[in-house]
C-alpha cells in the first residue's frame, strides 16, 4: 500500500553522511543500494530533496567552459563585467551537469533499466561563482509503452535553485523504464 | 539583400584549419571574429554545418562522467556490458557539452547579445567510445519579444550525428536575442 502523502526521500544520504561521522559506509551497513530499478518503483507524486548542495567557484567554471563553451562570457571575467549578463557565469550545460550530479544524490533510484530519452530546460537565470545549487524533483506522469509492453515512460520534473532560492534551472525529464519482470512467467 | 538559397557556413573553419598549415592564424589576417550577434543576423532558413568532427573516447566517457554522472553504464565498462545498453556508452549530458562545443565551430555566429534560453533534447541513441560527432543546424524561427522591444527570440534545432550518420541528439535551442540597436536613435 502506498502512503497517503507523497513520500520525502534523502533519507538514504542523511543515514550515509551520520554514518561516515563513525567510520562506517552505509554500503558496509546495509549493503550496495539496489542498482535494478523498475516502472513500478516510482509514483506520480513522489518528491525527492537534495540534503548537501554543490558547490560553484569561478575556477569550475571556467574549467568547464573551456572543454565545452569557451565563450568570453563563461571563460574570461574581464571581459564578461561588460557583458548583458554582468559578470561571468556558467554555461548553461555546466548547470544541467551538475544538475545531473545532483539527481544521483536526491534518492531518486537510478540505476540500471532507467534510461533517459529526452529532456526540455529552461534557464531563467545562469549560476554565478558562489553558488552553491541543490535540487527538488516531483514525479510527474507515467505511462506504459503502447509499442513495446516490457516498458514504459516517466517523467520527472526538477528545480535547481542556489542558497537563496534564485532558479537556475527547471528540468522536464523522460526516462524509460523497464517494467518489473513477472516471477510467474 | 538576402540570397535566395540558405546560407551554408563552415568556411570560416575551413579558411582556419588551411592557413594553420602555413602557420598563420586567421585572427591575424581577418582579425577577430565579431564578438556582437543581433537579432537581424540570423534568418529563418540559414543552415550551418560541421566540417570538422569531435572524436570521443572511452576515456573522455569515464573522466566526464567521474565528475557529473557516475553511474556504472558510464563509468564502468565490465559492469556496462551487462547492461540495458549492452556496452560503454556516454552520459547524455555529456553530448549535450560536446554538442555546445560543436555549436561553437559550425560558424554561426553565437557572441555578446546571443544567450541561451531554453533547451529541448531528444536522445535516440547514446554516443558510444570511437564515435566522431558532427552538427547540422537550422534556424527554425524568430519573433520579436512582446514585453521587451529591444529583444527577441531565435529557435535552432541541431542534429549530433556521428560519423556513420546515426543520430545521437537532437536539439531545439531557443535564443534571446538582442536587436540592433537603430543608429538615428
Amino acid at each position: 500500500m502506498r502512503p497517503a502523502t507523497p513520500r520525502v526521500y534523502g533519507l538514504w544520504e542523511i543515514g550515509r553522511r551520520t554514518l561516515e561521522l563513525f567510520g562506517v559506509s552505509l554500503e558496509q551497513t546495509l549493503g550496495p543500494a539496489p542498482q535494478t530499478v523498475w516502472y513500478e518503483d516510482l509514483e506520480v507524486g513522489d518528491r525527492f530533496v537534495s540534503t548537501a548542495g554543490i558547490s560553484v567557484s569561478e575556477a569550475d567554471i571556467i574549467d568547464f567552459a573551456r572543454r565545452f563553451d569557451p565563450q568570453p562570457r563563461h571563460i574570461d571575467p574581464v571581459a564578461a563585467k561588460d557583458s548583458l549578463l554582468a559578470g561571468l557565469v556558467a554555461s548553461g550545460w555546466h548547470t544541467a551537469a551538475i544538475t545531473m550530479r545532483l539527481l544521483l544524490q536526491v534518492g531518486l533510484p537510478i540505476g540500471d533499466g532507467l534510461i533517459g530519452a529526452g529532456a526540455r530546460l529552461d534557464w531563467p537565470t545562469p549560476t554565478r561563482p558562489g553558488d552553491e545549487l541543490f535540487l527538488e524533483l516531483v514525479v510527474t506522469s507515467k505511462r506504459l509503452s503502447r509499442g513495446k509492453p516490457d516498458r514504459g515512460v516517466i517523467t520527472v520534473e526538477y528545480d535547481t535553485r542556489n542558497q537563496r532560492g534564485e532558479l537556475r534551472q527547471h528540468t522536464r525529464l523522460s526516462l524509460v523504464a523497464l517494467r518489473r519482470p513477472d516471477p510467474s512467467v
